[in-house]
């Protein structure tokens, strides 16, 4: 394991927040493995590219040797949404969340070793609590506090109902740190508010608080709003490679950028100089565009699957300019 | 029992909300008994004349041959208040909670019939909830409907915290109501937001919504502040008599008034009709005063008991009186 100085310096490249970086050398320190957690929604299985950026700093951590828990909140799948309101959030059955089980691992088995990873299930604890222990877990937080979470925030403000139960989420989600004595939970910056509400829940529960470490939102390939799936703006990456490859070639030279940053190790300053070399003609865009592609592919798939989707890609572009030639 | 139109105007009689007359009209129509809620709070076992006027309309119920069920709150009482911050929720142990329970049945023996009543504790189903069961009961109400109860409101906007567990409170109390099949639940006027949630859960349970009737809050000896054991300006129905009869002697003519009207069954046109007797002097302030002494210690005891306190009070009086006079 390389010393805490180099580890810290490797593990906040890229993160937007990291609470805190003397925490975290602090525990880095101790030259223990840390737990490191990473929650995921079982009821969306499909994993795209804006979660492959918070994979890929806790691949990171997997490659530091730190033990990484890939935690599926099952307890809250099974629930589902009590108020039948919303279409994503409907009640989940145990098969169904077994099934998306699975599927998760298939698809992180890509980008993360698997062999030296747990998953686990909250319901392990959760299904446990009784009406007292929530309400021993809920005193520890108070409303104003839960309503300054932005969406909920939004929400009263706009006097569009936030159900009681909904405070529950963070609740759970902070209790799930405790019951993994999680030391670090990594997340996207939409997930702050529920990583704090992680560390205080542990303080009040005699732990030491678990460093948080949110990594940025990735646009989808509009270039505009945030890749998700309801969007249809996303490349997951259980896609075939060709697909993939089309995908990547289709965004903006901006764009592109931002992916290089977040989904590659091409060095930081290489991806700055870009516009300055596309503007001189050092570089092109296209050729640069294929370059990215390829990596996505490879941290994938192979290297020969990412050259093969690259031809084909080539071929599909020559075969659509020649009527263009010949008109 | 009467008819439903004559049990209706016994039953809003002195009762500040009825809501609704109408349901509650179409419930007697159906000539069964109804079973009628009043709920107690486990800590706070001793009773006084504040906890009276809603016991008197317990009563009546009871004297019509309704079902009445004495809800003592045990589980509440059990858990406490988890913040450890409140000196009156500090955790009770089940011995306590029983001692407590045995001590309301002897106060409230003396104004109910306790062999046609039921004493139930809240701890039987809320004590089996699972952590889904409560996540399913909050998600019936909102936070923004919780955050309107007065004491909710108030203290939110004062930047005071309000734990997320006390949302509980009234739904926990609203559950009563589901478990018990309440038809009528009665409380002094500061239960007016829990008893409405009762209403509000029963209909998501799909039972008929309980009526709710709330009586007046009872001023206590200072005739400004609520009668409260913690301000010291109230009258223990466990007091012996002869302490009852010099509290009540010690109150304002205006503040007897109101003691008539809520703790006798003196007619409403008789009491109305004292302060023009007083001017007039056809009657006295103070044989009035010792007629209600006499009146509430008959409540509780027996006659000649009142008679021989208001005897030992004449004479505390009179010897009270004699170096006054020699002087």
């Amino acid at each position: 394991m390389p010393d805490a100085r180099e580890q810290l310096e490797l593990l906040q490249r890229g993160a937007v927040d990291l609470i805190s970086a003397e925490e975290l050398t602090k525990k880095l320190e101790r030259g223990k493995p840390l737990t490191v957690k990473l929650g995921a929604d079982p009821s969306a299985p499909d994993i795209h590219l804006g979660h492959v950026v918070v994979l890929r700093k806790m691949r990171e951590f997997q490659r530091l040797g730190h033990k990484i828990v890939f935690l599926i909140g099952d307890f809250t799948g099974m629930i589902g949404d009590p108020t039948g309101k919303s279409e994503t959030r409907r009640q989940l059955t145990r098969d169904e969340v077994q099934a998306n089980a699975r599927s998760y691992q298939d698809q992180i088995g890509r980008i993360l070793d698997l062999d030296r990873m747990e998953v686990r299930f909250n319901s392990e604890w959760l299904s446990c609590l009784s009406f007292e222990d929530v309400i021993r877990l809920s005193s520890k937080y108070t409303v104003a506090r839960m309503l300054e979470r932005d969406d909920f925030s939004n929400r009263y403000k706009e006097g569009r109902p936030i159900a009681v139960h909904e405070f529950f989420y963070p609740l759970m989600q902070g209790y799930d740190s405790v019951a993994l004595k999680a030391d670090v939970e990594l997340g996207g910056t939409d997930q702050t508010f529920n990583l704090l509400v992680g560390r205080d829940l542990q303080r009040e529960y005699g732990q030491e608080p678990q460093v948080i470490v949110t990594t940025p939102l990735l646009e989808g390939l509009d270039g505009v709003q945030k890749m998700s799936k309801s969007l249809g703006n996303y490349i997951g990456i259980n896609e075939p490679p060709k697909e993939i490859f089309g995908k990547v070639m289709s965004i903006s030279d901006q764009l592109m950028l931002k992916y290089y940053e977040l989904l590659t190790d091409v060095p930081v300053a290489e991806i700055k100089a870009m516009p300055g070399d596309f503007a001189s003609g050092a570089k092109h865009p296209k050729n640069e565009k294929k370059r990215l592609a390829r990596l996505i592919i490879e941290s994938f798939y192979s290297a020969a699957d990412a050259t093969r989707a690259d031809e084909e890609f080539e071929n599909v572009f020559r075969n659509n300019q020649l009527p263009d030639d010949m008109a």
